[in-house]
């Protein structure tokens, strides 16, 4: 039996930069999955579930933020010493399954996953070390077509979510960047320039929050924030910078992509990135999705290092403010791209891919702060406890309601006080309660007090003894018409 | 740039203990769960979500195997040197969080959760290292009324699941069983009783397993097993065993719980459970279950050392049989009970709790053998790829039919070759094709091939002349009307 020993007890407190989901979000939460997991259902996806730690080596090092001095993953080691680390997404446990699996698989291999990742970097206000992603990821295909059905899916979802006008999916290439880059010397394909590209790429998915002047600063000598944390730049000549500015700044008009073409003309691995990105405006144009919805942006960049090809994100258009009315920069609400290397890191095979992952804590936080959320659960129905011999006879009036399918509950407390029982009842959001004391069972009766009128009433009726005249919201009714009656309360009140 | 050195190449497998979830499997544990998640919600409680893990010292060590060397749990440090360990449970992150936040909850609190937890155990057949909970608790009731809704939840939950008559919840009280033990000289409330007191206790939980000369054995001086490993005994003299095994399997007869208080009419403790549980029975059977359903069992003990009054757990009455043929012992699908000091370990102050909790990959392991798991989804409409140019049309009939609400997606693969997409779509259980070459273009049709037919029709036509002959279950239809020809063949095969 646990023994209170005063000295040795522990503090109940969360590990720093997790939190406890209580009923309110999770229900908000649970109705966002379902909207989510039915439009992947409906492209053809199947669901996936991978276990939340996998062998260090097997996940490999592919987080957004290499640049951290930390390596951004929980790890521990297991009784035979070999090295496990929890999950940081939902790809890498993809890219491990898939190698493992390849041969039985069907081929292309389309899965979603809904999972939480974890990730050991500090936390900050709205950022925590565990969060949920969905994903979805079509491996196996390299024609560009499954790169613009990626943006289809990201488009239908947002639409699924209420957002159809609320959220743009902006695409670019890895491949048109490295055009860039390659336009201004740096070439993507060898070793010795890979820090500089890296830097370089950075720097340009920084353009939102830093402007052209911080994205300026690093892609040449380098810039020191507001905290005077200096950050190292790309080291690149002014006339390269304004290339690499003059591009990604070029806005994402009807034209742009065909302009961005005479930028780098000269790059063959630029055009072959040009010639897809136009061949996605192509088939998301015939498929219906208006530019608004679905259109190429020369800044995004994505931060994680294995994009190959089409990079793309949601990002929301609707303005959001804070609760103080301030306006919030939500940053992007969802992302995906082309990753062909992944698996290949395992068999050495290389095995095209294609994904797209929705942050659903950011998302779920957006859509609070649009006031788009599902109205919480009712509470359930509470019958109270008047003569607390009688306990069987009101828990089978619970049993009685639930076998009604209706949401009820004993009230488990100390019965002594009533006050207190009215008190829980509230607390616990219920529309009505059930009452029988010795009066009521006497006549065959119950009480129900509907606590949502009853609310109402209260802030019409003055005085204590008003009220009890009034009894306001409260109807005696036969004990054996209990669930006729409830409903009636409850389809009152919508519910 | 992922680069793939052949020397460096990890390799793609699974930590041991755990396991990837494929489609029909999570699909059959979704629908479980959500059957699961009703009842409770039915019940009044609400959902809580707690993070994966916590401080080691927060989460505390009651794990139902504690003779076992290692210590049960998966341990990390964080990069601020402190323990944190992830839960092996979900109750006892409710603990802490209740002890957080007590001030602010209702009270009685009722909680539901549904959640992964995780053992550093030895794997075995059926045994992983992750798997599912979901649980139910109210904390801050004594009343065994409260005990009392717990069995007529897990009745409940039984019955959702198809299981009203295959299941039953087997009641005893930990107070009865000191009850036992105090009769045979062994003080419950003596620290220098306790080992002796568990190591009886955990005698008593395998008479299921190795019957009552085996149980004799561990209460005595000990037991080697077929492996030659020997378990020290709790040393109990001859006559005082007979007292145990006489209680223990006294059965669950109509009277043997009023039978029992013969046994343990010395002990303050014992009587004081026997009143609780005869208080249970009155409760369950007023609220109309059936002593098939719930009832008192004598050999229940639960592993847990957290449990301070009545326990309780479920067993599948129905006979379960593996894949070969051969009967299968399935242990209990679900368990719980009364634990009163879990919260005060931070507090110091005593808050009455109890619980419920499924293991829901074990049931559905059940489940799953007794042929009671939902069909799997019908996989998607596949739309061939026969004219490579003209992904877009392609593209856009994929479209028209997600938008209808139906299961759809283009081959993404090469389409070089028709009998692979065909081999695809049989793969992905498609229950139909859309195919339009340039005839059918040409004449504004398209080809439905009907593959559930079709694979009928093929049992029973003879040669390849004659499928090509009567190309069964093969219709061309308008462009115009895809989807209501589409609907037509899905309705063919109830989809």
């Amino acid at each position: 039996m646990a023994k209170s020993n005063k000295a040795a007890r522990p503090s109940p407190r969360l590990p720093k930069g997790l939190r406890d989901i209580e009923a309110a979000e999770l229900r908000a939460q649970s109705s966002m999955i379902d909207k989510i997991r039915a439009v992947y259902e409906r492209y053809g996806f199947e669901p996936l579930e991978t276990p939340a730690f996998e062998y260090t080596d097997a996940l490999g090092k592919f987080l957004p933020d290499q640049d951290r001095p930390n390596e951004g993953v929980f790890s521990l080691q297991d009784d035979d010493e070999q090295w496990l680390s929890l999950r940081y997404d939902l790809t890498a446990p993809l890219a491990r399954y898939v190698a493992q699996n390849f041969q039985t698989l069907p081929k292309p291999f389309r899965r979603y996953a809904v999972g939480s990742v974890w990730r050991n970097e500090k936390p900050g206000p709205g950022r925590f070390r565990q969060f949920l992603q969905c994903d979805a990821d079509t491996v196996g295909a390299d024609s560009v077509a499954a790169d613009a059905e990626m943006c289809m899916l990201a488009a239908d979802t947002l639409e699924a979510l209420g957002l159809k006008d609320g959220a743009v999916v902006k695409i670019n290439s890895r491949k048109v960047l490295d055009g860039v880059l390659e336009s201004i010397g740096i070439d993507p394909a060898a070793d010795s320039d890979a820090k500089k590209r890296l830097v370089a790429l950075r720097a340009i998915d920084k353009l939102d929050r830093l402007g052209p002047e911080g994205v300026s600063l690093l892609l040449g000598k380098g810039r020191k924030d507001e905290s005077g944390d200096f950050t190292e730049g790309a080291g690149l000549a002014p006339q390269a910078i304004d290339k690499v500015l003059k591009f990604v700044t070029s806005g994402s008009g009807d034209d742009s992509l065909r302009a961005v073409e005479s930028v780098i003309k000269d790059s063959a691995i630029g055009r072959e990135g040009v010639t897809e990105l136009i061949e996605i405006e192509r088939l998301v144009a015939a498929a219906g999705y208006e530019r608004n919805r679905i259109g190429f942006d020369p800044s995004i960049v994505r931060g994680l290092e294995y994009y190959t090809g089409p990079v793309f994100e949601v990002d929301l258009t609707l303005p959001i403010k804070s609760e103080s009315g301030e306006p919030v920069r939500m940053g992007s609400v969802g992302s995906g791209g082309r990753y062909d290397d992944l698996v290949a890191r395992f068999t050495g095979q290389k095995v095209p891919a294609t994904g797209f992952s929705i942050g659903v804590s950011r998302l779920q936080a957006a859509l609070h702060a649009l006031g788009q959320v599902d109205k919480s659960a009712a509470g359930p129905v509470i019958v109270t406890v008047m003569e607390k011999e009688r306990i069987a006879d009101y828990q089978k009036m619970v049993q009685t309601l639930r076998a009604a399918d209706i949401r009820a509950e004993l009230y488990l407390g100390n019965p002594k006080k009533f006050g207190k029982q009215l008190e829980y009842a509230d607390k616990r959001g219920s529309p009505c309660v059930v009452i029988q004391g010795s009066d009521e069972r006497e006549k065959g009766e119950v009480t129900l007090k509907d606590l949502i009128e009853g609310a109402k009433a209260a802030k019409e009726i003055e005085g204590h003894e008003a009220w009890k005249e009034a009894r306001p919201a409260q109807v005696s009714v036969k004990e054996t018409d209990l669930v006729k009656e409830v409903k009636k309360i409850l389809a009152r009140h919508g519910l």
